[in-house]
C-alpha cells in the first residue's frame, strides 16, 4: 500500500472538477463534481440527525439502488430548512448534471454544505453545473476537493495504491469539516472513489465498518449536522475483483480503512480554531460501543479542550468527561495518561506529575491514553483544542 | 410570597459562616458552615457522574437518615480523584465540624468544589471549621454563600417569606455555578433553608421535581461535574406545618420551586464568560421528557451559544441541534422563534427576518421558542452564550 498523487482521480474512470459558481461570498470554489466513466457499486451512509438537508432526502432515494456515477456538491449553503423549494432545489441539481453528463438522473448524488435555512441561488447553481460538465478532467480532483470545503483551512485529499497478486487497484478520497462536528452513524462529507471491483453489499458492509472506526470518532464540538454523509464509488476499471475471502479483501478493507482514517484526522486537525489535534485512546472497556462513547465524548468536552489550549494537563477534566459519557467502570480503577505521562493511577490523581505533563503539552499532537480497568474493549477518537478562534468563528463570521 | 433580605439565614434558626481558611489562591472565601439550631429534615439529590467526589460518597451515607444540622463546605479544591486519603479528608471534615459544634458527626453533610485531583490542604481546612463554629451568626448567610464560589463572578442567593393563614414561614437558598454545567438527576451545589415543618417523604418528592425543572434544565457547557449537589433543610422552626393537601403545600413548593428557578437562572447567567442570559422553551413535544432534553441540548450547544454572542440570529444551528437531541418531530412541522421573530414556519426558514431578529439580540436576555406541533409537553432550558472569555477561563486560569 502507497500514497499516490491525484486525489480522487487516481483511481482509474474517474474525472473531477471544481469551480466558483458565485454561492460563496468569499469568492472561493463551491461547486464540485466527481465522475466516473461508468456506473458504479455504490456504498453510502447518511446523517442520523432528525432534520435532514434536502439533498440528503434526494441523494438517499437514489442510493437505494446501489448505483451511482456522479456526485454534485456545492458549498455555502446547505439548502437545509427550506421546504418545499429546497427539495425541488436539489432534484433541479441532479437533473441538470445528468443532463449535462449525459447519463440516467437516478444515478446522480448531491450534497450540500454551509449555513442552513437560506435558498439555493439555482440562477447560479445550474450555470455552474453546465461549466463544471465541461470541465471535468483527471487532473480535477484538487479543485473538487476544495470545491466542497467551508471554513476549512485546507485541503483534505488522499490516494493510495494496492497491489494484489501482480495486478495494482487505487482507492482515494477527500473530505470537509470543520464545524458541527460530532456525526452519528454517519459523517460530515467525505467521498471515496475506487477502480476496485467489488459486491455492492460488501462495499457497504465495508464503509460501515471503517466509518464506525474514523469519522464517528471524531468530535469538535459534539453537534451533528443536518447535512452529514459519505458515499464511495467502486467502478471496477482496475480489473481488480474484491472476493468475499482472499487476500484482495483484506488488503482492499485495509486501504479503505488508511483513506477513512487519514481523513478524520485530518478533519479533527482543521476543527474550526483548531491549533493542535488530540487522540483520545479509551482502552479496558466492557464493550466496544462504551468504548466508542467515552473517546468522542472526552474528544468533543470543551473543559478538556480548552485545557489543552491552554497547555494544562487538566486529568480532572477528563476524569469528570468519562464520568458523563455513559460508559460502565470502577471509578478506583482507572488510568489516565497524557503525553505517556501517568496523571492517575487506581483513580487517584497524580499531581506531582503535571509539570512533566506540562511541557509535553507544547506538542502538536495531543495524546491521551485511558484504561478503565473494566474489560478488554477500545476505541480511538480524535478532536482537537477549542481556542479563541472557534468563538471567534462561530460568533462573527457568517459563511 | 415576597422576596426578603438575609439569604439562608432568613429562615428562623439558622446561622451560617464563610471565611477565607487558605486553600484558594486568590485569597477569596473558600470555607462555608451552614447550622440549624436543632436537627432538620433534609431532602438531597447528588450527581449521577460515575465519578463521585470524595464528599459526595460521605454525605450520601449521613444523607440516608434523612436528618441534618449542618453543611460544611470547600471550595477551591473539588476532593476528586484522590482516591482513600480523599474519603479520610472529607470523614475528617466531617468529624471535626461536628465536633466543633457540639452535634452527631451523621447529622453534618460535606461537599466541595473546585479543581480535581489534588489533596485537599487538611492543616487549613482543620483550623477554618474551628473559626468558623467561632463565627457562626444569622448575618453569616452571605459569607456562606461567597464562599462556596469557584469562578463565578457573583453572589447567588434568595430569601423568601411566605404567608399561610396568618402564619409565615420562610424558604431560602444559595448555588454555585459556574462552568462544567450541565447537570443530570442533580445539579451543581445548592443548598436550601427553610424553617416550615415538613415530612422528609414530600420534602424529598418537592425537591426532585423542583431541581428536574430548575438546575437540570441549566446548560453552559455540556459538561457533568463530579462534586452536584442539592441540600434542603427544613427545621420546623416557623411552627408552619406542610401537610399532604391544603394551601400550605401549594405555597411552599411554589416558593420552593421560585428559590430554585431564581438560582438556576443566577448560574446561567454566570455562566463562565457568559454576556448574555439564554432561555430556550420547547414547545408541542410528545412527552415532557422530550421538551427537556430538547431544551437543554440546545441551551448547552457551543454553535448556537456562539452565534449569540456574536448577535447572529442563527436559526439553522438551533434545527441542527434540535435534530440530534433525541426529540421526536416532524422537521416540516417546527417553528422557531428568537425574541419573538419568527425565523423558521412549517420547517422552512425565514432569511428575510433576520435583520429584525439580529437588532433583537442586542438584549441581555435572549428567549428562543420552539414550537415541534408533536404534542403537548413543553420545558424552559438556561444557558448563556458561549465567548472568548469561556476558552480563557479554562484555558489559562487554574482554580
Amino acid at each position: 500500500m502507497k500514497q499516490i498523487k491525484g486525489g480522487i482521480c487516481a483511481p482509474l474512470g474517474f474525472a473531477a472538477a471544481g469551480i466558483y459558481s458565485g454561492v460563496k461570498k468569499s469568492g472561493r470554489k463551491d461547486l464540485s463534481l466527481i465522475f466516473s466513466e461508468k456506473p458504479a457499486i455504490l456504498a453510502a451512509v447518511f446523517t442520523t440527525n432528525q432534520v435532514k438537508a434536502a439533498p440528503i432526502l434526494v441523494s438517499q432515494e437514489n442510493a437505494r439502488a446501489g448505483l451511482a456515477q456522479a456526485i454534485i456538491a456545492n458549498s455555502g449553503n446547505a439548502n437545509c430548512a427550506t421546504g418545499k423549494r429546497g427539495l425541488r432545489d436539489a432534484k433541479t441539481m441532479v437533473r441538470e448534471t445528468a443532463s449535462a453528463l449525459g447519463i440516467d438522473p437516478r444515478l446522480v448524488l448531491v450534497t450540500s454544505t454551509g449555513s442552513i435555512g437560506k435558498p439555493l441561488e439555482m440562477s447560479k447553481i445550474v450555470p455552474g453545473i453546465q461549466t463544471l460538465a465541461k470541465t471535468l478532467s483527471r487532473q480535477g480532483g484538487g479543485a473538487a476537493a476544495d470545491a466542497i470545503l467551508t471554513t476549512d483551512t485546507f485541503r483534505k485529499e488522499i490516494a493510495l495504491e494496492v497491489e494484489v497478486s501482480g495486478k495494482k487497484f487505487r482507492i482515494a478520497g477527500i473530505a470537509k469539516g470543520s464545524g458541527m462536528i460530532h456525526p452519528n452513524m454517519a459523517t460530515m462529507h467525505a467521498f471515496i472513489t475506487t477502480d476496485a471491483a467489488i459486491s455492492r453489499l460488501l462495499f457497504q458492509q465495508m464503509l460501515r465498518a471503517a466509518v464506525a472506526e474514523t469519522f464517528n470518532m471524531v468530535s469538535v464540538d459534539r453537534e451533528m449536522s443536518t447535512n452529514d454523509c459519505v458515499f464511495a464509488l467502486a467502478n471496477g476499471v482496475s480489473g481488480v475483483k474484491i472476493g468475499l475471502t482472499g487476500e484482495a479483501v483484506v488488503k482492499f478493507a485495509e486501504a479503505m480503512r488508511a483513506v477513512c482514517i487519514y481523513l478524520a484526522k485530518a478533519i479533527a486537525r482543521d476543527g474550526e480554531g483548531a491549533t493542535k489535534l488530540v487522540e483520545i485512546k479509551v482502552k479496558g472497556a466492557r464493550h466496544p460501543k462504551e468504548a466508542r462513547a467515552a473517546a468522542r465524548w472526552i474528544a468533543g468536552s470543551d473543559l478538556v479542550c480548552a485545557a489543552f489550549y491552554g497547555g494544562d494537563p487538566n486529568f480532572g477534566r477528563i476524569v469528570a468527561a468519562l464520568g458523563a459519557s455513559g460508559a460502565s467502570f470502577d471509578p478506583d480503577k482507572i488510568a489516565v495518561k497524557i503525553q505517556d505521562v501517568l496523571l492517575v493511577r487506581g483513580g487517584c490523581g497524580l499531581p506531582q506529575n503535571m509539570g512533566r505533563a506540562a511541557k509535553q503539552l507544547k506538542a502538536k499532537e495531543i495524546k491521551v491514553e485511558i484504561n478503565l480497568n473494566a474489560g478488554r474493549a477500545e476505541a480511538v477518537a480524535w478532536g482537537c483544542d477549542l481556542s479563541y478562534d472557534y468563538v471567534k468563528i462561530n460568533a462573527k463570521y457568517h459563511t
